[in-house]
């Protein structure tokens, strides 16, 4: 068993390589090769913190991947990363640990910014130049940077209740700005109630929500979600939580129509300009299995 | 992170230390101080094999603790050993990794056979000289051990489909021999027809079931567990699966007045010579959280 710190997982990241997994996991996902463990979840009080398991593996793989992952949000006040945990990597076939990678959770966070970008690439327009961040922990500040790399951004709007923390992303703006003037908007924040209303849906929309990733939270409005055209990681995941099961529950949508992201990196789509389109990504455990597969892969070769 | 190899955790055990540590473990259980983990689970098929993840919190607890565990049961045929995995002991302050224990394995193994001397304990009859072992696998070797050890058993009698596997644990037996002669039986097979049959049910029998965890798995009859007192780890794990389960889904026992084991920890019963009396230990994730608790303490000393 092999234990990896962070400096030496951070030089064996290859962010195209890690891409290309992701999009290769997304579409085993879709046509039913991956098993998956069922979530586990701490919650703890005081003070508040929680805890995920996520673990899967890709049916033919000869190894399979579980994460621990924790985030005290407090951990700020006393100097210490909010986030935690590893990915432990294991035979398929023996059942041997073959690996620690004890990422603090960054692993996590690049899987999920580029699963964004991905999801970016599919949806956008092709004339798209404004990118719209909404949020500014690690997630807008991620996505920020990959979905702009991916799609050749020029200018990054940021809302967040915190002008100051916005400002460090992009141009700090007014959300209903951000809704007028960007092309494609990325959602990353927490929120329990919707932040992109109807009033803001325009033709041609473009939505990229990865905030929105327990029940009880909200991004887009469900009579937005009702105009456009839904792209999900997880169709069955999506339908329980997340702004597509808002909506589901709202009674706007019949969770019918829905594309899974797997599927449209196999078959991609042109929607149409005037088309809305929103990717609700709530997060799989195949890409906690490939990002840790492609690391590996690196560190063991 | 500290990584623990298993030699450094063999020698950090302390049985009575942890047999203490799993019955506080269970008492707080039963007591509704346990947060636990949905279950994770993953089976692999050439070669067959599965993984567990559980994890839990006990709550006030500085700490809690996720494990991962495999089988693979062919890898014997090349030379490795059958069970693998690890604990990992994490802040439930700051969600930290303090420690993964990295003990293949053995650490469940032996949470599960202290829990059995725990149950035999408290529902053996006082004149219990004979132990009757019902398998001949990994679990009826320390079954054997820590019963006999916490009893003063003086004569072990075994039955397996192997009777010179059972011989390499105690007098091998006929079963309706065993059922006849032993005081207290545990039984720890993976057997999917029940060994322990109406039949062989006699006032005074004492049995300690281990072996049946998962659905599908039967060992004890319905009629005998309809005879019984019956003391479980879990309540609601134990009307999900096991023994206890078959016997409510056979109509046999409608799952009201089973004992929880932390119960009858905290407040022990002197059952009448005469009864039957079985305890159904499926395994909880508290029990793992406490020997990792306890190894990690000895450890971080």
């Amino acid at each position: 068993m092999r234990v990896v710190e962070l400096p030496e997982i951070l030089a064996a990241i290859d962010a195209d390589e890690i891409t290309a997994a992701i999009e290769e996991g997304f579409r085993r996902y879709s046509s039913g090769q991956a098993e998956a463990m069922a979530v586990g979840h701490l919650s703890f009080d005081d003070p508040p913190g929680d805890c995920h398991a996520k673990g899967a593996w890709l049916r033919g793989d000869d190894v399979f991947v579980c994460k621990l992952t924790t985030g005290f949000y407090r951990n700020d006040l006393v100097g210490l990363p909010t986030s935690n945990g590893f990915s432990a990597v294991a035979s398929a076939k023996t059942g041997e640990i073959l690996a620690i990678l004890h990422d603090l959770g960054q692993l996590t966070d690049l899987r999920t910014a580029l699963a964004g970008a991905i999801a970016a690439r599919l949806i956008a327009r092709a004339d798209t130049r404004v990118l719209g961040v909404v949020g500014s922990g690690t997630q807008a500040a991620l996505q920020a940077k990959w979905i702009a790399k991916a799609l050749g951004i020029e200018t990054v709007l940021v809302w967040a209740r915190d002008p100051a923390k916005a400002a460090a992303i992009g141009e700090a703006v007014p959300l209903a700005e951000l809704a007028a003037r960007a092309d494609l908007i990325v959602t990353t924040t927490p929120s329990r109630e919707a932040l992109i209303t109807a009033e803001m849906a325009r033709p041609g929309m473009r939505i990229v929500a990865v905030g929105c990733d327990t029940p009880g939270k909200s991004e887009i409005a469900p009579e937005v979600m009702a105009q456009a055209r839904i792209v999900v990681d997880s169709r069955s995941q999506c339908i329980d939580h997340g702004d597509t099961a808002n909506a589901v529950a709202a009674g706007l949508i019949d969770g019918n129509g829905l594309i899974e992201l797997g599927e449209l990196i196999a078959a991609p789509i042109a929607f149409a300009a005037e088309e809305i389109v929103v990717a609700d990504l709530t997060g799989v455990a195949v890409q906690d299995v490939q990002i840790a597969k492609a690391v590996w892969a690196k560190l063991a070769a």
